[in-house]
């Protein structure tokens, strides 16, 4: 068991700091607790507020996938929740780091930025040091996925209106993914109230019409994957035409293919919408063809 | 310094169960760690998703005031998210237990339940241990706010579509006090994508309007704060006619007075709303009268 004080985390390894002299007491589970002496992870405001951003990330063959593109976004995503001071080299180093120690060549890496520990206030303090929590696992390809595609099912997209920040708030996202899972579907295809298809519960997703490629256009409410931007690429390079606008379900559920794009799982394609199969109910040619040209950008 | 070992919280001393064999180390701040020798709350979905809901109570003159209100909202709010299995007697038990061994007359009790801690993924175990925690801090009255009242400011929507639900995810609330913070504004008063005002970031808004008291309708996009029924009633009591309509911010800003309504803070006059002063900028007779009511629910 590690104790705080063996982190070098910016906090005195003493506990939490009060911001005040009112004396809390804290309560896990059944046993009462002095707060002042429980470890600043009980007091981090990505647990209280979801006040923090994450990234996932992954390796294919001993070489991390898109580094770069992901820890720009993370940029982003700190600076539009205002979480100031966290230098991206820094982040870099700690993200190789742990991904030399790991040892695993296809591996997903995930961590996050929280604003950091304090007694729970949503107006934070502006002296606060921020949380850095990181994990490598070793990834299993699902050839199966691949192979014979996934069924998805349409939720409602219940997620707040900034979800072009990649932020700990990710309620609407699990309760959607349980319902799919419910149905015995890969994924969830979220539906906004103007019943328009933003993306997947975790991916970005994408209807082949023809010789066209089709995927919500990033607005406030899409995230700016970086797997549909390589998605987008690979369909570039096979010749379809790219078209940036939202599919309402009946025209996804209408289309020659569907597809979704996520980082851990490339691209994994989708043989039946709802109650409506796709195509001839397997993968078709051209989400293969992609997909093969999206793995060659990973090499 | 405690241990998890120490806590009776229904996972395994010896650490997180890994869902596969698939190895995981860790890294917090610049430090890497054996996943398996973390202590569950770093891999608390609470952290991860928000994947809990929780309350804020208070005690006046050492009785917790509108327990069972509070907690039959809870329960609502853990099935809302589909948490199962935790009583609402051994919540009740936890909390008067952690408030008598506080001991303090005015006091403020937050708690939330997550779903649980295992390695990150969206969809959860169906065997999962919620998690728990509760703080117990003294209240101070900020009498000054509420002889002055405060001044109050707009800001998005940004929330979730689900805010009848009072879950962990409330990165849009606290972006919205923090801005409203750094305009000085004791509040934060949300308006949607319809330009109606929802409610505040962290409270119920009232207006009153010649003789009646007017405040959004619940609806999915709403809080039913408990504090919002019970200024309703002290409403009532002193003569208002209640009318459940939201309002738009022109219309606040034009009515005869405002206030916010929130457990920790009960009823709180609002003396201008953004640039504009409200009444004569002091606190308005019929919200004094409501606040005096309100207050007699409290004995």
């Amino acid at each position: 068991m590690y104790s705080i004080a063996e982190y070098e985390i910016g906090i005195p390894a003493e506990g939490i700091i009060l911001r005040s002299d009112l004396m809390q007491i804290a309560m896990i589970q059944d046993k009462i607790v002095p707060a002042k002496e429980l470890e600043p992870v009980y007091f981090d405001r990505g647990m209280f507020f979801g006040d923090g951003v994450y990234e996932v990330m992954r390796s294919y063959n001993g070489k991390i996938f898109a580094l770069e593109e992901h820890l720009q976004r993370f940029a982003g995503s700190m600076s539009a929740i205002e979480i100031i001071g966290v230098a991206i080299e820094l982040i870099r180093s700690r993200i190789l780091k742990a991904f030399d120690a790991a040892g695993f060549a296809n591996a997903k890496i995930y961590f996050h930025v929280t604003r950091g520990s304090e007694p729970r206030d949503r107006i934070w303090d502006a002296g606060l040091q921020p949380n850095f929590f990181l994990t490598v696992s070793e990834l299993a390809e699902n050839a199966e996925e691949k192979a014979k595609g996934i069924t998805v099912s349409t939720h409602p997209d219940w997620r707040w209106k900034r979800c072009d920040i990649k932020s700990l708030n990710l309620l609407a996202n699990v309760l959607a993914s349980n319902d799919a899972a419910r149905k015995g579907c890969g994924e969830a295809i979220l539906v906004n109230e103007e019943g328009l298809i933003t993306e997947g519960a975790g991916s970005a997703f994408f209807a082949v019409r023809g010789q066209t490629l089709q995927t919500a256009p990033l607005t406030a409410n899409i995230l700016p994957s970086i797997t549909r931007d390589f998605a987008i690429k690979a369909g570039s390079s096979i010749g379809l035409e790219i078209v940036e606008k939202s599919l309402a379900p009946p025209l996804a559920a209408d289309s020659d293919e569907l597809f979704i794009a996520v980082t851990t799982r490339d691209i994994v394609p989708v043989v039946k919408f709802d109650e409506t199969s796709i195509g001839d109910g397997k993968p078709g040619k051209y989400t293969k063809l992609l997909a093969q040209e999206f793995l060659s950008f990973t090499i």
